[in-house]
Order: C-alpha cells, then sequence, then structure tokens
C-alpha cells in the first residue's frame, strides 16, 4: 500500500474512518463462505462524497475495492480476493424517510434489514425481501446480491422491491438511477442492473426502496406426501390459481429425518415430502384463499394437511423448518450450501436427480426451500475429507442437472467466487461478452471487487 | 442502398421478406407521434437467424436499424429518422408456449397485446401490461418501451412481467438472457436492461413473460371531490393501506368538462375531480376490500362514492373516463401527449402547476389518468398554430415542474425522438453517460435505432 494513497484515503475519510490495523484486515477478510483474503486497509465511509473520494483514490492507484455490508455473503462475494481496500459500509447506515404516502423509504446501504423492517413497523409496511440473515445483512448486500427469501413467492426479491439508487461507479463518478415514482420509462435501467452486480459495477450509497403495507392476518398450512412428485404436483397447483401463499415452502425426506433426529420433541413428521403453506391478507379474505390452496393442495398422495388454528399452532407447525437449520449445522461443519432454480414443474426431476447424484457421490445432500419459485436450497452435507471431496466432485453434475431443467445455478445468493467458474455453464459467451462489456463501462480499470462473478 | 448490401438482405431473408416499394416504404414512415422519415428497405423476419443476419449485414454497412412492432409509439420510436432498414416483427408472432405450471409464456415479439391476451384466457392467465393499444400494439413493443396501463399501480410494468429474452444485440451477436424461473441471481440483469430500452441495444426475437392469475371477480367505484386536493388525499391513503386497487384512475375538471360536452348522455359528472377505483380478487374478499378502500377514499372534500351494484351500472361509471378519449380527438387533431410521473403525493402541486401553465400560456390542458401510480396523462390540446406554438412552448416548463416535484417525464410511454432533449432535464450527465458507455457496449457501431432515447 503506497504511502501517497494511503495519505490520500486519510485525506478523504473523516478521522478513524481508515484503518491498517491487522485486527481490522483480519475482520473484513472473509465472509459466510469458506474464502479467506487479507485486505491491505479498510475505510469506513459515513457520506457520499468520502465514497467519490475513495472510488477516484483506488482508481488513480488502480487499488481493488470491496464493498462490504454485514459480510455474511455465502459466495465469498465480500471477500477481498485480491487484497486492496474493504469499504465497510456499516457506518452509512441511517434512514433518511419513510414516505408510507408514496410506498418509499430512502435508506443509505449499511442499515441491516432487521433494523429497516423495525422502523417500517410502526407505519404498517414492510420491505419485502426476508432473508434468514436479516438481523445482521445490509440494504446494500441485500441489493448487490438481489437477495430475497420465503416471501418472494409473492411479494419478488430486491431487485422487484427497489425504486432508484444513488451510487459510485468503478470510473468514480457518482450518479443516481431509477426514480421516487413507481413507473418510469426513461431509458436504460440502471437500477435493476446495479441489483446483483455484487459490487462489481459501482458502490451503492443512498436506496430508495419500494414498500409492501403490512398484510392484516396471516394463515399457516402443513402438508405431507407419500413422494416428493406428489408433493411437487401440489405446488403446481397452488401456483396456478390465484389465491398465490406468501410462503410455500419444502422439505424433502432426509431434511425431515435430520430435524426428527436433532429434535425429537419438534413433533416433526416422518414423511417422504412436506410443504408449509402461508397466506396472509385481510382477515376476511384468508377463510376462502386457505380453502382454495388446501382444495389445490389435495393431490392423488396426499398424507396430512393440517391447518394451524392460533398462534401456538402456527409456531408447532414451523417447529419442523426451524429444526432443520440446526440439524444441518449438527451434521456437519462442512456444508456446501447450495441454491439451484428450475421451473416449478421440473422439481420433481430436480429431487429425484439429487437423489441420484446422492447415492453416486456417497454423500448426503439434503433439498428444502422456496418450491413455490422453484428454488431449492440442495445442501450437501459432507462429514469427513473423503466426503468433502466427493462433494465437491458432485457439484458441476448438480449444476449441469439444473441447467438441463431449465433452470439456473442461483435463485439468491449469487455468484461471487465459489459459482464463478460455472457461469459459463449457465449462459452463452455472447451474454457473458456483453457483460463484460457492461463492466467495462461502468469501471474501466477494473477495480471494482476483482475476481468476482464474471469468469 | 448499395446493391451488394440489396443482395445480402434478400440472401438473409426468405422470399418476400424484403421490400423496397415505396408503398412498404411509406407504410413503415411513421408512428403514432407526428414524425415522419421514409426507410430505404423493409423487412419481415420470421426466424432469430434471420434477424441475426440482419443485423451483420446492416453493421458490415453501416445501415441504420429500427426494429417496428405495431408502429403505435408515440414518441417517434419507432419511425426511422436516419432511414435504412426498417425490421417489422408481426410477421414472428407465433405464441410458442403456454405454461400455467410455471406461470409463463414463451412468445414471438409480433404476437399483440390482446391475441396474447385471448390465447392466455381459457389457461385462467393473463399478461399485466395492458396498453390502450392491445390490439394494435406488440409484447416486443411492449418490451421495447416498458409499456403498461391502469392495472401497472397493482401489476406492474412491462418490466415487472418478464423473466427472460433472446436477442440480437447491435454488435451482431444472438444471445439468452434471464432465466425460466421466477427467481435468479446470477450476474447483470440484462433482460430487464433491454425493457425500455427502445430497440436502440438489441433487437428482441423471444420472450418469455411472467403470467398472472386471472381474478375471479372485479368491482368498481366512483367517487367525485370538491377539489384536486382532496381527490389525491384520497389516493394517498388509498394507496397506504393493504387492498391495493387494480386500477386507480384521475379525472381533472376540464376532464369532466370535455367528456361531458362531448357526450351529453354519459352521465359524466359536473366534478372538480373524480376517481375511477377497480379491486379486484376472490368473490368472498371483495366485500372487506371495498369497505377499506371506501373508507380510505372518504375524506374531507368528498362530494359523492357510487359502488357498481352489476355489469351495467360498471359500464356507466367507466362511460366518463372512456367519452374522453372521443372527446379530446374531437377538441383538436393537435393533441400532445405527455405522460409525466410525480410520487403520488405530490399529485396536487402536478395538477395545480399545469392549471398554471394552461394559464399562463393560454393553451387547454387535460389531465388524467393512472394516479395510484403518480402518473398522469398531461394532454395539451391547441386547435390553431397560435396555441401550437405556445403549448410547445410550455413543455419545457411542465418537465420541469415534474422533476421539480421529484417526478420524472415518462411514465410508460418513453422517450424516442419528442422527450429526448429533454433527458438532461430529468438525469444526471453521469448518468447519461453510463447509459451512453452500454449503449457503446452492445451497439458498438450505432446502427441501432440512431436519434433516439439518448441525446
Ligand atoms: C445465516 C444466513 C442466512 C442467510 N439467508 C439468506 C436468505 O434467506 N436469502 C438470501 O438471499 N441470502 C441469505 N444469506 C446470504 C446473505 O445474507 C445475503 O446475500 C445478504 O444480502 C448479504 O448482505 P451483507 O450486508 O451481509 O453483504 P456482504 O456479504 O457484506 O456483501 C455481499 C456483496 O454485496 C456487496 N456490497 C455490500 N454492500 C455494498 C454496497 N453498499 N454497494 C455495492 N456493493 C455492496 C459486496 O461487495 C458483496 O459483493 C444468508 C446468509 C447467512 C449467513
Ligand atoms: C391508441 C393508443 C393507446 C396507447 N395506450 C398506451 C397505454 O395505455 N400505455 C402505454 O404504455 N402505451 C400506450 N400507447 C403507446 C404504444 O402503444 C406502446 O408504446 C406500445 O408498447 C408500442 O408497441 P408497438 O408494437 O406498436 O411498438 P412500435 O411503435 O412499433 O415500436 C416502439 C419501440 O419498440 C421498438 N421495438 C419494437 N419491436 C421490437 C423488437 N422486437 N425488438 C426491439 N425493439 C423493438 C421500436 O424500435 C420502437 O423503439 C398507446 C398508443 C396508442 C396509439
Amino acid at each position: 500500500m503506497p504511502t501517497d494513497f494511503l495519505d490520500l484515503l486519510h485525506a478523504s475519510l473523516p478521522p478513524g474512518a481508515v484503518s491498517t490495523t491487522e485486527a481490522d484486515r483480519r475482520a473484513h477478510a472473509c465472509d459466510n463462505s469458506r474464502l479467506n483474503a487479507l485486505p491491505d486497509a479498510v475505510v469506513f465511509p459515513t457520506e457520499h462524497a468520502q465514497v467519490e473520494a475513495l472510488v477516484r483514490a483506488c482508481r488513480a492507484h488502480r487499488v481493488p475495492l470491496t464493498a462490504r455490508g454485514g459480510g455474511t455473503s455465502s459466495t465469498g462475494a465480500s471477500v477481498p480476493m485480491a487484497g486492496g481496500v474493504v469499504a465497510n459500509f456499516m457506518r452509512m447506515d441511517r434512514i433518511l424517510r419513510i414516505d408510507p404516502d408514496n410506498r418509499l423509504a430512502v435508506v443509505e446501504p449499511g442499515v441491516t434489514n432487521e433494523a429497516l423492517q423495525q422502523a417500517l413497523a410502526p407505519h404498517g409496511f414492510f420491505w419485502a425481501p426476508d432473508p434468514g440473515s436479516a438481523p445482521w445483512c445490509t440494504v446494500g448486500g441485500n441489493l448487490a446480491c438481489n437477495a430475497s427469501g420465503p416471501h418472494a413467492v409473492k411479494y419478488g426479491s430486491t431487485r422487484d422491491n427497489v425504486l432508484g439508487l444513488r451510487a459510485v461507479a468503478g470510473n468514480g463518478e457518482g450518479f443516481r438511477c431509477g426514480t421516487q415514482t413507481t413507473k418510469s420509462a426513461i431509458g436504460y435501467d440502471l437500477t435493476r442492473l446495479l441489483v446483483g452486480s455484487e459490487g462489481t459495477l459501482a458502490l451503492i450509497t443512498e436506496a430508495t426502496l419500494k414498500l409492501t403495507p403490512k398484510p392484516l392476518a396471516v394463515r399457516t398450512l402443513r402438508a405431507t406426501y407419500r413422494d416428493t412428485a406428489a408433493a411437487v404436483r401440489a405446488v403446481a397447483r397452488i401456483m396456478a390459481q390465484p389465491a398465490t401463499p406468501c410462503a410455500l415452502e419444502f422439505m424433502d425426506a432426509l431434511a425431515l429425518k435430520l430435524a426428527r433426529e436433532h429434535q425429537p420433541e419438534a413433533g416433526v413428521p416422518a414423511a417422504e415430502a412436506l410443504l408449509m403453506i402461508e397466506l396472509d391478507g385481510a382477515p376476511d379474505a384468508l377463510d376462502g384463499a386457505v380453502a382454495a390452496v388446501e382444495s389445490a393442495a389435495r393431490v392423488e398422495g396426499l398424507v396430512q394437511l393440517e391447518v394451524a388454528r392460533d398462534e401456538a399452532q402456527t409456531r408447532a407447525l414451523w417447529a419442523a423448518r426451524k429444526a432443520l437449520s440446526f440439524a444441518q449445522r449438527a451434521a456437519t461443519q462442512h456444508k456446501i450450501n447450495e441454491d439451484v432454480v428450475v421451473p416449478v414443474s421440473r422439481l420433481p426431476e430436480l429431487v429425484d436427480g439429487v437423489r441420484q447424484l446422492a447415492a453416486r457421490h456417497a454423500v448426503p445432500i439434503v433439498s428444502f426451500g422456496h418450491a413455490g419459485n422453484g428454488n431449492l436450497h440442495v445442501n450437501l452435507l459432507p462429514r469427513d475429507v473423503d466426503e468433502i471431496e466427493r462433494a465437491h466432485a458432485a457439484l458441476p453434475e448438480l449444476f449441469a442437472l439444473v441447467i438441463a431443467l431449465d433452470g439456473t445455478i442461483s435463485g439468491e445468493h449469487g455468484i461471487g467466487v465459489v459459482k464463478r467458474e460455472f457461469m459459463p455453464l449457465a449462459l452463452p459467451a455472447t451474454t457473458l461478452d456483453l457483460m463484460r462489456g457492461i463492466k467495462a463501462a461502468f469501471d474501466p480499470d477494473g477495480i471494482l471487487n476483482p475476481g468476482k462473478l464474471l469468469p
């Protein structure tokens, strides 16, 4: 790190906002993947203008620059693979405006998803993206990864819930894109282009988010099936009628077994496949919606269908799903977390194919997740060195299977480092070339988050 | 038009697909704007491969190439300002797949919006974009303009209802982007970048569209108000509660007066402001939703609120809105059609400001449209040469007003030629520069629809 560059950083950022201490560098070397790379310096900007100065300094000195929110990415997206500077946005965490009349909020990128939801609740609104990491991940990270969660089936991903952005491109220029309105038709959509770009095009310094009014009531159903094919037939039937659930989650036989063994008191049913279904809306509308979904869920092969009558029963129904997270952690420390997507109707083939993969490579694999979007977490659970090796050998086959089923290799976690080499499987060379052209237009010297996303 | 270029066209396209006749050229010289420019040739591709060959031929010979669907754009977007070739996509009009299980349809770009809706109806689905031009405009045109209509307030614009595209970039390379799934997080979002790009980046040859299940029932309300401020307070209150209407349309006093005078028998109320409100959903859910919206609409200043009890009453309530289109046409042949957007809460200031503009420039202006999105059609209705001149003088002031209100200059019609010079008002120079960078990445020789969108 040349001293004139460090001097430039100190001059551009407030006192205490530039650190080269071992402790700070170590704290910014990893995310929720197993990757690790030390940055040379860490900065904590508090204003847009500082970010402009920072990017210009890095560009002038050709220093790699990686944005970081909560550091919860599971793909290595926030690991500074090439060293250089990490910009930690957690001090830019103000909620600048909550505007219920216009169904929008203006926030800085460092606010956590949970802090935002808490601030919105008294106004009767929420922001749709609901990753499991909500207490720790930031809105900036959600935007950069196009994060989502169970409610995306009704309310969409991050990309569907943003109106406008302020950012600094890799060329050092600050810009605004999008609008404060729910409609616009004025030129290229830079807003949605930045969403999912994993900090490789621009650093986001402010976001105008689309809010959704909180539903007044929620109802929960749980259905078990004789086999996966039956459960997935039910998913397709549920999605083909108008009462769209706000969550439609699947667990396969191994997921249920793990949860049952890990937490025998949680009442996890012994079944081949399970669906958790949540509906929300106006209280008087829910009876009809539940009836419609119940009838769609009653396919040949249904074993049991339960409807929670109160808070306690709802909690009891979700216990199986909750138990699974802990069960996986208990099963191994070497979990490989995938989140592939296929068209809903291809889910049976995906689940079957994954079962064959698990047998062929002799490694446990659980499948569960957001079935309403066709987005399954296919988690490989190797327990020793041999199984780890076999698990990694299985990955390319998993991705090839998903592509063969008209699906794709990530639904919400993104590409980062760990899925980068598989991008040519998922996308034609001509498409990747256009992406490289866009990268060059935003970041001509390639300083932003090098080594990520594009192969 | 050099003969070797024409030979290349004839070689690349099927017999009868290349025309240089005067009649064909004239038929492709204009759209729904007042602009006019003759192309040198017109082609009618029927396959993706032909479009690749076409773009390569145009690139090799540096010939301008303008895509055309129904030619209903009101901004000059489909007028070949620089001559060259017009590619008319109306012969690529196949619906390749309707897939209710996965809530998607795969179509060629030349299918009309209406033909698609008719094909979807028996499956219980619709495609959300609902422009008034549905019988004539194409899906390709809808995508290229990010078109929408009254239902966008609940179901979003075209951009929110597309999953993936096949296209040929200006560099001559065919590519696919997006997915067949409702979620994905794999790299830059080229799909939504092409939506709204007005044929300046790539020619779309296939689209995978997101479908929405048809609601089972619809209810219609009509409310009149003492003044615009009251009506708009009602709009904001309606939008801040969870029962989102599927249409929330506004008409100002002059719009009502024109409609009333043009069609005295239509029962158009004499009021300062009117709201048309439509709710859809499950039949048993609608009573509650109507009650919630009714109570939100009952602000200080409400004059009358009617709820249609049957089909005939519904038609009667919409008659005022229908009458307006004809009334405007009768009032003048020189209508200047704007579709500005402001945040919903700024609508009173917009309507007031427009009234002042009309007075200051002595030209009639009606305001009406998609109030739930803050998207008003502000139509200037000059009747003679002097008024036409004054109307054009008022336009920059209208756009400046909209920008001052945190709004933008187009909600659904796009930029084309007619709003191009106002882009620097709406967007910072740094943002426009990034758009130019993207244009260069897709279309390095600037052959696609030159003279549009970017100033
Ligand atoms: C327990 C757990 C549960 C999870 N559950 C889910 C889930 O349900 N759904 C889901 O989608 N994901 C989930 N994730 C993954 C992760 O939480 C999300 O990807 C999240 O969006 C990352 O946010 P972050 O603030 O931690 O970002 P980081 O990890 O810090 O960064 C992620 C990426 O965003 C970029 N970035 C961060 N801030 C900015 C900025 N201001 N400007 C530009 N780029 C920026 C980084 O450079 C990096 O590329 C989970 C992770 C964990 C650990
Ligand atoms: C009576 C009337 C009512 C209208 N109502 C509405 C309304 O309610 N809402 C609304 O949003 N608009 C409305 N419009 C405007 C217009 O209909 C829309 O913009 C429509 O989307 C244009 O579709 P088109 O097929 O006619 O496209 P065209 O006018 O032929 O082309 C429009 C643009 O799309 C590009 N394009 C066309 N096909 C392709 C392709 N395959 N690949 C790449 N680019 C392509 C063209 O190059 C051009 O830039 C209305 C117009 C009229 C005349």
